[in-house]
């Protein structure tokens, strides 16, 4: 039987990179002649780290008021994007048609629910608007999507009792395909694209002129692993971007809501993400120091996030060719205000960050990493004071081009 | 806000029974007018009992051989009833398609995926034997259903590294609707429709001449718990019915699997899987006998489960009148020939019922009800030979009438 490799959408990180074989073709001479693609979903099969899952302690679902933040902020500019630029011309005028949503990294729900809420009436409304055009208000199909290793029972046991729309989930990485061709209506993903499909594999590699050794993130580090981290980037969001144009339809919208850094330099007292990220990383080289961990496994870990700002995100997107921006702004998150104590920030930080932690470093020094981060932040006060934090989010409305 | 009342489809056990409220609607009253249909999927929302989860030593994952059987013999008349009756005139000639296929009580997967693959493989045959009508092979989603209490965690990390589809989980119970109107090309139901969404009401209500005293199931009851069961279930598989009828397109293929009776009485050394579910319910009275458990949470206790004949059946599918019988037959299970000890007939069946038993009678007595079930299966050796286990499949091809 005819097989072949597929290794280009093989985004996992490098401890868990398999090769992946597509073998359930007959005939893959057949297929081609047909002319129908790759039927391979490799992405789909891989996880990589999730938010931490359930309802306990230092659950994502207990602990993310900080992205929840967004919604509100979010909520008048993603309305206002759906009235002016929805496009339903594509949908029946005389039978119930289908209009498919989906949330591309919804960790267990809890964030990504209000946004179903607001994008399902913002479209219902621009749909009753056009009445005259159409008899049937479609039904919502939605689709929740996050990595293999989401916690999705939490996330199906925690969707609200008042509903409007057929619920499903999606396993998989979004930097690859994770649906049919023009399948989706309508596609949103938030607090999400800061995350890299993997650490780039430079900074990671003791030859190479980029190895970031002694730190974790790129903050503070040299040039070339600040290069490695925003190249990589720019790869991970043409292959969203890539993957995203292939399953909506033309004219299909999508909403980006982006945690990014300001343009403009900080001061010596203000603070964004990667600031606390580079916080975070001390405490490791502390116990390394220590001994508490050795400093081999801190030279060998990175975290795969990035930053990006505005003008770099809007360059990618216009490079891509797929999309038209038609709406980018930048919001301030209000959940920034919901951190005021050195335990919030840890917490919140530990139900992120602490599935990825505990595969590099073991659970057994969970519990003192994150003693070392509330005592740094309670040692520098200008953290606690949420107008010190420039962390911001960017809002993009993509429309598919028409092919 | 208008809010009015979905009761209708309140399939779950009356123990979880809560009154469904459809509140995100902004204006119900705007909604009727536009003929949108019923908006709240409330069915969706709802767990009742589910397979063991994980892949332990009484999960249903390691134990299910007795329905994995049924794959071997199904196979053959499901691929010829694809070559046969597939109707693909609905899909586009020159775009590629997305082709939507549904497993209605997957569990975990493992017994899905072949199903899966056996379907895919066979649509695929008649499509490129169709070559002529179609340039592009549609593109598979397939969905994997079952309650909401199931283990999707599982099923998604055991989906087989080699797919050709896209996969996605739909949490909730198949009486109801879970899918947008017509949006589905094939369904299937495998070793699920012998499930009821619940125990009959009368049976577990001592004011009702069918109620079920110091019984657990209808073999050997009275004639109204039998009239009960049989009743409840015809409105099951009606309510069944009537939702795949508006979720696949016209046209679209049905293939059931459903768990019967054979319509002859069976001898005194023949058994079915009924006959089991008196065995391990006789245990159960003993435990209330010895005062391990209270006699009370017998008497409240019946499995939810009915197991049809194949003339019943047919009566029931006829009545519906959304559907033409395609084909229909009998299949015997070689599956049997896998519990040929006492042991591995109690953990077969502790896989499948062990969940709904722990929320009635706690999960302290499981292993001494289990040890009584394989103490009492010993002791009657006929239930160790294969062929003395009478119970049938009835493999049954539907196709949705146009309407």
């Amino acid at each position: 039987m005819a097989q072949y490799y597929a290794t280009l959408h093989c985004f996992q990180h490098p401890r868990t990179c398999v090769r992946i074989t597509s073998s359930s073709l007959t005939d893959s001479n057949r297929r081609t002649e047909l002319n129908m693609g790759s039927p391979t979903k490799e992405s789909s099969l891989l996880g990589l780290y999730a938010m931490n899952g359930g309802g306990g302690q230092y659950s994502y679902a207990q602990n993310s008021s900080y992205q929840r933040g967004v919604i509100d902020v979010a909520k008048p500019v993603i309305e206002e994007g759906i009235a002016a630029k929805l496009d339903i011309s594509h949908l029946s005028s005389t039978q119930t048609s289908t209009f498919r949503i989906a949330d591309f990294g919804c960790s267990t729900g809890r964030n990504s629910f209000p946004y179903f809420q607001i994008i399902t009436q913002a479209i219902e409304k621009k749909l009753i608007a056009e009445k005259g055009r159409i008899t049937q208000i479609p039904e919502f199909h939605v689709f929740f999507n996050d990595q293999l290793m989401n916690d999705f029972n939490t996330l199906f046991r925690s969707l609200p009792p008042q509903i409007n729309f057929y619920a499903a989930g999606v396993p998989g990485p979004f930097h690859g395909r994770l649906f049919p061709k023009a399948s989706l209506d309508f596609a949103y993903c938030t607090c999400a694209l800061n995350w890299l499909s993997q650490v780039p594999k430079a900074v990671a590699d003791h030859m190479s002129p980029a190895w970031n050794k002694g730190k974790v993130h790129y903050t503070g580090a040299k040039q070339e692993v600040v290069e490695a981290y925003s190249h990589h980037y720019a790869h991970d969001i043409k292959s969203f971007l890539e993957a995203r144009a292939e399953e909506l339809v033309a004219g299909g919208l999508m909403a980006l809501l982006v945690p990014a850094d300001p343009a403009f330099k900080s001061s010596a007292t203000s603070f964004t993400t990667p600031t606390e990220i580079d916080l975070l990383g001390s405490c490791l080289l502390d116990m390394a120091n220590k001994g508490i961990i050795s400093k081999q496994k801190v030279d060998t870990f990175n975290f795969p996030l990035y930053f990006t700002i505005p003008q770099e995100l809007k360059e990618i997107i216009e490079r891509s060719n797929s999309f038209t921006i038609e709406r980018m702004e930048i919001l301030d998150n209000p959940g920034k205000r919901t951190l005021c104590s050195a335990k919030a920030r840890a917490t919140y930080l530990r139900a992120v960050f602490e599935g990825m932690l505990i595969n590099h470093f073991g659970s057994v020094v969970m519990d003192g990493l994150f003693d070392c981060y509330e005592k740094k932040i309670a040692a520098s006060p200008h953290f606690l004071d949420p107008d010190n934090e420039k962390s911001i989010i960017i809002f993009v409305l993509l429309k598919r081009k028409a092919e």
